[in-house]
């Protein structure tokens, strides 16, 4: 999924082309903890050590930058500030999912520092209405940054359908039930005050992102993510980028044909990965009817009937894991990635799914993705909001002179 | 499939960096047939016309471009003389594929100018005696292009494999029985005196690329080329670009999981498009076997008992259809591609898979692929060794400078 830069960086200020480009060139050699010295950075970017002094003192204007005491004070010469990025700056991340909102804040170090994961029933449901109580849980969050200190730089809201990020528009989400949903409004109300706003994006598209930020993705650099929630979305990272594809859409693993004699999918077509290893396929599979509880419930039903031994839940999983092989061996053909990370209810799921997926990989591809190149997220329901935050933060480190007066 | 820039570009020369760059930017902007004039040029690269004139001298003694006669005689001011590509300067092209041989020259203007295509039986032959056959009919085109004065700069060689360009080595191709077969010797006799070498490439991305330069894909500018042969391969192009994904051997299409209950595949694994669209599936359902006969004859069998209405051969080919279109539905998901062209057998028996493959994707994925967004190729068994040469003739004109003493 695209996303565009944010209003604000565009915004005219005082400060001139090259010396945006320098600005976030000292800030892109100072790491969250780096405590780099002005003379280390001067030593790295290849600027005088004049210009590097005269970038930080804007640099700490803008907030985005801290000092932090001595370093290296063994070493000779005179010991130099630390500088960081100050861990007391942040931005929002949320999601909407078919079954659940949740929200929370990443700061500037990568730490997650409040989040809120509530249950809903989504599908269905006017987008003013969800929109409504993700702001009640959303002004939650901000308050409690507030109370902490934390300065919130701008955000991102991920949605399970496809987005057209520059005009804050939620283009389908079948699973949800909406078609050009127009969020622009609800997003420039989200956070008010930050500088950078708030980006729409990809429920799966965010995860696969968070992963290369804060999980399993940094080692593996190109890799296919799988979303597994009521629906199955992915992404795909490609040299540590997001690979969007020529329409701006790549990475639906969730609609690869998988069983060409199969059902109906939301998405209009049928036989989708999604139709046999989302999670009311796998409930149907498992035998774990509606019963009036929510998508949730069962999944802790399901969870603890695999935990008993239940042979028809088991089975049920081992099948999704096995179309699951097939989507991601599509994948590795297509696109010729070597390694994939699973989130969502596959990693909650692992230790059943796992097997079937590495049999199914080893039958109908073997060597094209190797049992170490598969991987299982720890971000849990956190890995979207991770994301879209991440984005948000990665905005604002790319562009600080739009934080100067 | 990445190409590297042919050893002869990287020689040193009398020719410094900027002249190398505005070398180049002279050239492009001499089309096939443009009959740009000096003063055009300069007007179109904003160089100097005193520069343009030098440049072009220099572009003369390479022998890429020649005087053409004078232009648009009928406009103010003296006319200039007219510059072009010359058509006498072009490169080879040849392929191998599991049941046939073909080489060819394309000129610098696109056209093939000559070519031979020759049945063969290359699956399980080493790959010095298909070389050794391949090398006589390329000293016959050869030949008969130094009897029309036409010059070869250099060539390009398609393999139904995974290729390693830089090493000139074939890692893998199934359907001949090749693997890590070092071509490097003999592709570097194949024109001994072309000076920009003779590259090794896949032959669905030559194909796919030939398509980009001389058929339906400028049109299309993103697109899935599928290669029907005995294998089925495949080549991404997006933006006008060849897409080789992190591995270098993206667009494996033929390897995507089609039926998952399906049959043992030449690549080790099962259910792929090619078990159930590959030529020799197509003619195993048809009913047409072996009985001595090559392949090509049994799909000229295979073509005339469609053009008689025969019901099983109807079947088998609607039946590779419908799966064809699983495949291309999986393509559009992952990589948001919207646009397939058909090479090969497909083609060949356009009359009677595009319904069956129109209502597959209509029926898997609704909207993602428009029928008006599927093309044929027209380019027939001279498809890979087109793009092949193309390749090379691209590799000249980007270094043009690497002609001067």
């Amino acid at each position: 999924m695209r996303e565009h830069d944010g209003g604000a960086t565009m915004a005219p200020g005082r400060v001139g082309d090259v010396r945006r480009r320098n600005l976030a060139l000292v800030l892109g050699s100072i790491g969250p903890e780096s405590l780099a010295t002005r003379a280390d950075i001067a030593a790295s970017t290849g600027l005088t050590k004049a210009s590097v002094s005269s970038l930080v003192s804007e640099l700490l204007e803008t907030g985005l930058v801290a000092e932090v005491g001595l370093t290296r004070a063994g070493e000779r010469g005179r010991p130099g500030v630390g500088l960081a990025l100050d861990a007391q700056r942040g931005a929002l991340g949320a999601e909407v999912n078919v079954d659940y909102l949740a929200v929370g804040v990443v700061d500037l170090h990568g730490a997650l520092r409040f989040h809120e994961v509530a249950e809903a029933v989504n599908r269905g449901r006017e987008p003013e209405a969800v929109v409504a109580e993700l702001s009640r849980l959303v002004g939650r969050c901000v308050s409690a940054a507030a109370d902490a200190g934390v300065t919130l730089l701008g955000g991102g809201l991920a949605v399970p359908g496809l987005v057209d990020p520059s005009r804050g528009v939620v283009l389908s989400a079948p699973n949800l039930g909406w078609r050009d949903a127009d969020l622009s409004a609800a997003l420039a109300e989200l956070v008010p005050e930050a500088p950078f706003g708030v980006v729409l994006s990809n429920e799966a598209d965010s995860a696969a992102l968070a992963e290369l930020w804060y999980g399993h993705g940094a080692a593996l650099g190109s890799y296919l993510y799988v979303s597994g929630e009521v629906g199955v979305g992915g992404g795909l990272v490609m040299g540590s980028e997001l690979f969007a594809g020529p329409g701006g859409h790549a990475g639906e693993v969730g609609h690869v044909v998988v069983e060409p004699t199969g059902s109906q999918c939301s998405c209009g077509g049928r036989g989708c990965l999604e139709t046999v290893a989302g999670q009311e396929a796998i409930l149907a599979a498992a035998g774990i009817t509606n019963g009036g509880s929510t998508t949730a419930a069962r999944m802790a039903a399901l969870q603890a009937a695999l935990e008993a031994g239940d042979a028809q839940a088991i089975s049920a999983v081992e099948r999704a894991g096995h179309y699951l092989g097939i989507a991601v061996v599509s994948a590795a053909r297509l696109i010729d990635l070597s390694a994939v990370v699973l989130g969502g209810h596959f990693a909650a799921l692992a230790t059943w799914i796992r097997p079937a997926l590495l049999a199914s990989l080893r039958s109908f591809a073997p060597g094209a993705v190797a049992s170490d190149a598969v991987a299982f997220s720890e971000l849990g329901t956190t890995a979207a909001l991770r994301g879209a935050a991440g984005a948000a933060v990665r905005r604002a480190l790319a562009a600080p002179y739009a934080l100067l007066g």
